[in-house]
């Protein structure tokens, strides 16, 4: 699959039409829009057999910047109004859906995003051209430098692109994340009365009841909706105008600000100009953040779906508290089994977020100067992330935490059958008392409660008191009994 | 160094006493504040060589625990005032820095954290029995358990205390970030006018003055201060009364807040009751997203030292643009080489708080049901990230930023031989030209301006108001020319 | 994209049958040739977008390890030979590339790689069918579990699959190295003579040669060639046989060595039993150990790539030592500039292998009992790396390092205006002299050589022979000057 | 904590000389054996709280590499011989244990390592003039650098150090493992005839026996031995006498080879030269590697462990097969609660290696040109890695492994209550009938024989034979019942 001279021949064999750069001319796919730029890159980087058009919302995001773009350009009389129309149909087309199969390059690339920046600016030309009735290639009409690309550099339109492609990326996760919280919520109310013992280190601890249980995933996953929402307004802050280095030179000093405001209003979200453009360029500080909230949410996750597994273990050789719903046979050769899939699937995801966090802070860390040449990863790896957590997200609701049920009776079971009850007892029958029957239930294999009663500790109503639930799974006020 | 029975022959061979605990007898040194607990500990886990008086702030954050439970049960009249005075006195002179060399466990340690809590229960009994007149070990009329950890449990105390020593770690490194963040400015502002070449992918691309380059170090710290001072409000919620698994099982259901209020009044700060005392008790999330924030902030400051290594690079054959203050001679068979030693000790810091993100990430996963076991090491690695990036960021701005010179006229020569010039020169001359003459001047090694001048492209006049650097290094109106 | 009911009604509404497993019927689009357990994964995890397909090594190691189980089991009287070579039929049309747009599930998937199998065994089934002269889902003639799975579970062929995909890809990488390994050792001595400054952490040091510098590169590449070619003996092991959990339930205790022993003449590579087939099925260590060994020559590799860039940055404004063949233009803003995009892309390839070597050793570390069940993730990021790795460096030694060319007169103008060349003279005219020249030297700006002959340190003679790049760039006797 | 001018106050104000370098003067204390570059050292970082005396292992190495090449030097002629002796005995002291807290520079430091090179020098040379009659500090009768240093870089010595460290943990490390793996052995021969249910996906799958379990931990470790054996020979290849960039400059030409012979008979071991010194001096791969293995080896004790808590789960709501031998009481609240803190140790020590293989995997990623700056930090994470490795296998192995109990009963009654025993079953009353009794079972809450023998499905003399143990946990021959 590694480009070759072969290459060339291949597309010349074909219809085909030649396209020049400074490198000289290279044959493109007569049916291709994209253009010999993006050649260029198509044959120089096949590394992840991941294009482009993997991840629909960054070519979003580059159609709205490049509308925006064209917007300031014509407002300051820069762009004949003709081309800017054109440009803007174009971009339309793209954010509608249309020419995604066109974003060719691969995630993985040399230059900073230059060849993505290229293939959009390329195939907004050449969508342009045909709208203003030229044929594809005739740059002369409508170029993909001159024109599309004017006033900007790959250093601001492409990190920009990237934020608008997150912002959308960004309500979608909360929206997952709020279901799936509420989902939790929903189990946690369902199972309030179903009492159970609380384990510490894997031993048995004190009862709980299930329903407080669930009741903490959905906080804990609550917590991160403010938290992520906060970070939206990271995305909101974008070098637009700073062209190659922040300095904004040779662009006018109106249209950065101008550009923005067309952004904002072509994505429909409110986006804010940096306050300094040689900061905000190399920076990518703010994919590091959004990257470690993704991983804090991942890592919640796994930990969510590592005791849903546990809970789940069994039917008999387990925990067998609860029941996660089957969404497939489990085995070919051990008849009847059926196995967690779906938290199975999550903890991969979210081990994959933790890889993914490191390459972005490896990739971050690796800026030079003026510039941070690794933002194509950056970019790939945090929208894999984000897509990738809400599905799971989706997929965990869905097909398993709006299907759970309790075990309720083997629930209460192990409850009466532990000798985590004796710490319900210790202030009324004191710690030695406790801890003596504690060790003779643990050798002789008998019940606390059994043993209590044999000894005539407690009679028999302050046990049933203390052993009601609501009264072992809350502080209580230790009367005189 | 791993522990074996000689152990206790070598602490029964001098002097000491004979303490008990739920598996038996042991023998403590005589001297020794702490007592059995600790000592089994300190057989059991012979790992790190790091004890808990490594970090004297936790030791603080246990010390304010211990007297916020101890007032708050004497208020409810659970602990005798005697008792309560004691302890108090005890825990006042832990904070004041005495005992600290008690505090022996390893930072690594099973049981999640219930040696440290145990060190901490003994020490503060055994000064508080001293102060009342009793030998050490004469618990019966003081009790580490009953009395010093009364109402408590390892899983509310011991995370609280943790909250309490990071609070205390965070002034400090907000503090260091602003003061490395104003000797950046300071140094943006010294070097505005020092007019040098930007590179991009290290490759030579237009104009900039070295202050841009420096206020841009300025501004992406600046960024982080508020960033981190809002994680502040994390290190406020605490367990508190949450007990065993966060019911708050044989707890008087007034002690969680009044307990709380207590230690807001002890150590300073404004402390708050988790909502969820059972989702508190387990949630790692805090310190997962605090140690992604110090993750963030390392890897900000290991580019900033890249690019201070490279811009200082040479004298003769690199860089050379700014000279970094010697501190220390570098080489024995170099003569007369002095190394960037500074910032590269900042780059292993990064790496080491990088690999520390890493573990916290793990080990927050590997929590299970209702407790995470593995917080021992989290409150290792954060503490450790938290002081070595405070003392990385002092370091750095005494020992580096603060003596940085700029070498003007090699900045100002480099730019003026660019061939980079020409993008300032693109709106007068047009693309076309610009590229020939960059081509020219790369083939032959000549000058751009030699060979602008030799074709008579502009008048003398307009080149020297382009080359201004006011004009050069910022965006600017193409006039009428 | 998340899976929803309206899935299979969309299927319903076009042509389509009905098949059933465990849980119920299910409907299948009439021209797949997967069936119903493939539905319900294809339903259940939409996660990645990154099917089985884009792995076609991995579906050759399905296809080869069913080829020889069916083998295996014709030959012990088990399965009839007519569907066994109905089985073999198919399996060599997989290997051969047909059909691999039927392996539809997701890369991420819970169950264990059950569903990866049962897709395998259920396109295996369907072409034999159809071989047969029956209709798609006419399992009752040839059946995906009871045939095409017979002796199998999913916890042996899956990873038995893998490691010969693995094996697959092995040799390409190897091969791939080798052929970088040799690119740098023919620069290494097309630079043989070019003499240049040596730089320790980017000050300048002393003498060497590039020749010398790409030598170097060569040999650390060299040395990873014996040490990943000794690790495929790890990828010969497999545990096919040991079924379920590696105690053999319920196969024939002939049919693990023959199976084996199919498999290594099915693809050509020598196949072992593991010895102890219960640590075998759970054990990740080979994958663990094969993933860490990618992670080092990434980290080879990008160290490298990182030297390449800096070695050609400039061109005026940077170390221009070497020059990288331009592969595609660099900036529209920039005339004329080229940037070092291979590299730089190589960078971030070792950035996600760094990244992916995560994910991996967390799923290892996950694994429980007498399984991992995240040995899907596993499979996925190692291929992945793999073929990252195999790509990367033929595109490093295709589109760069054969098209380098030296700056042979800018090196050596570096040597001669450098402050390090005192070191080589340290020796004839003394520490003392030596310090206070570069002293000199640093301050004045002018050259060493200079210095030394203004002061008649040394005759021009032995001067001369001093400097003799052959006399700098080794160790010589200092002989009687 | 930070160096401040005061610190030199702080040592004027007591006994002190005042000792030079290229820098200026420096007061040192008294007492101390360090000299002038180590007090900048020790003034420049105080990072980590971290000593070099923290690893013995380290200054034997150094030690011993000083040793080496003191000898070395003297047979050339280079080195007097009564210098030469003082060195020796000098370095004899401290490889005898003696003056380690004379190396108080922080572990990590800028100056690749420089530091360390001059501590070692300055009190090898402090104790060696003691030894000669002369006061500290004299250097005129035998200097740090001249004559303890001489025909040495830091980048050729230190590296060497590191690997003659690594090579004394390597023993040790690989004897622990070694013993861990015969006591995981002893249990499973202990345990072989507890038959067990297995577990996939924690879903109950097939009988097994304990000692099968257990076996295969031991074998699992066994694989590591060897293949920590092998590594050894990466410790043995050394860079000594490449002098500063590995060209030798300045070296005698004889040097290189005299110095690693001797440096073998010091160290006990065979070194080698490395082929390429250019290429040794800046490879940190054997590094990685290494920590690579450390982090295979992390991974799978850390799986162990994992089971060990899960199988240990309990005493009543868990698994429940194994009990591990109380350490410590696992909870002031819950009287009788005793932790798996062990195996949760070595969890966090797992974790924590596998962050350092993380900062290892940065710092080697992180060389640049002819050195890798970055060597500190790794030498510190990899023997803190190593060490700790080897600590948590013996604590593992004497504070857990060796006392396991099984709790034979309690595994019986899981198999014959588990509907997994259906599998055993399948191949004689058919999969139809197994699918039928394992969902009637499952609803019921019936056993699986009860319901086989109420249907009298099979025979109880051929139920007997296929439910014996060595059946079921083995493959067995299906035959004509």
């Amino acid at each position: 699959m590694i480009p070759s001279p072969s290459v060339q021949d291949d597309i010349q064999a074909l219809p085909h039409r030649i396209e020049k750069d400074l490198l000289g001319t290279l044959a493109v796919p007569a049916e291709a829009y994209y253009g010999v730029q993006t050649q260029r890159a198509l044959e120089n980087f096949k590394l992840t057999g991941v294009p482009l058009a993997h991840f629909p919302k960054l070519i979003l995001g580059l159609a709205m910047v490049k509308k925006a773009a064209a917007a300031a350009n014509a407002e300051l009389g820069m762009l004949e109004q003709v081309k800017a129309d054109a440009i803007a149909h174009a971009c339309d087309r793209i954010i509608n859906g249309e020419f995604h199969d066109q974003f060719v390059v691969d995630m993985i690339q040399g230059g900073a995003g230059t060849s993505t920046n290229m293939n959009a600016n390329e195939v907004i030309a050449n969508v342009a051209l045909e709208y203003l009735g030229h044929a594809k290639g005739a740059y002369k009409h409508l170029h993909p430098n001159n024109d599309v690309n004017m006033s900007q550099s790959t250093n601001d339109a492409y990190p920009t692109a990237i934020r608008v492609g997150l912002q959308l990326s960004h309500a979608e996760l909360v929206d997952s994340l709020a279901l799936l919280k509420e989902s939790f919520a929903r189990k946690g109310e369902e199972f309030a009365d179903v009492i159970k013992m609380g384990r510490t280190q894997l031993q048995d601890a004190v009862p709980m009841t299930l329903g407080q249980e669930f009741r903490a995933f959905s906080i804990t996953l609550g917590e991160d909706i403010d938290r992520i929402a906060n970070l939206y307004d990271l995305l909101r802050e974008v070098n637009l105008g700073g062209t190659a280095i922040g300095t904004g030179i040779n662009a006018d000093p109106r249209y950065a600000p101008l550009a923005v405001a067309h952004l904002s209003s072509v994505c429909g979200h409110s986006m804010r100009l940096a306050n300094d453009l040689i900061e905000a360029t190399s920076d990518m500080g703010a994919f590091v953040l959004f990257s470690g909230m993704t991983k804090r949410l991942a890592v919640k996750l796994s930990k969510i779906c590592n005791d849903l597994r546990l809970l789940s273990s069994g039917p008999r050789t387990g925990l067998n508290e609860i029941n996660l719903p089957p969404q497939q046979p489990g085995s070919s050769i051990m008849p009847g089994k059926v196995n967690p899939v779906i938290p199975e699937a999550v903890n991969q995801v979210a081990y994959q977020i933790i890889g993914n966090d490191l390459a972005i802070t490896m990739a971050a860390e690796a800026g030079q100067l003026q510039l941070n040449v690794m933002e194509p990863l950056i970019a790939y790896k945090i929208m894999e992330s984000m897509r990738m957590l809400k599905r799971a997200m989706d997929m965990l609701r869905e097909r398993c935490i709006d299907g759970i049920t309790a075990n309720r009776e083997h629930c209460k079971a192990l409850v009466d059958g532990s000798i985590g009850l004796i710490t319900a007892l210790n202030p009324y029958i004191g710690y030695d008392n406790s801890t003596r029957i504690a060790k003779e239930a643990l050798i002789s294999g008998r019940g606390v409660l059994e043993l209590v009663r044999e000894e005539g500790l407690l009679d028999e109503a302050l046990l049933a008191d203390i052993l009601r639930p609501e009264n072992m799974v809350n502080p209580r006020v230790l009367g005189n009994h």
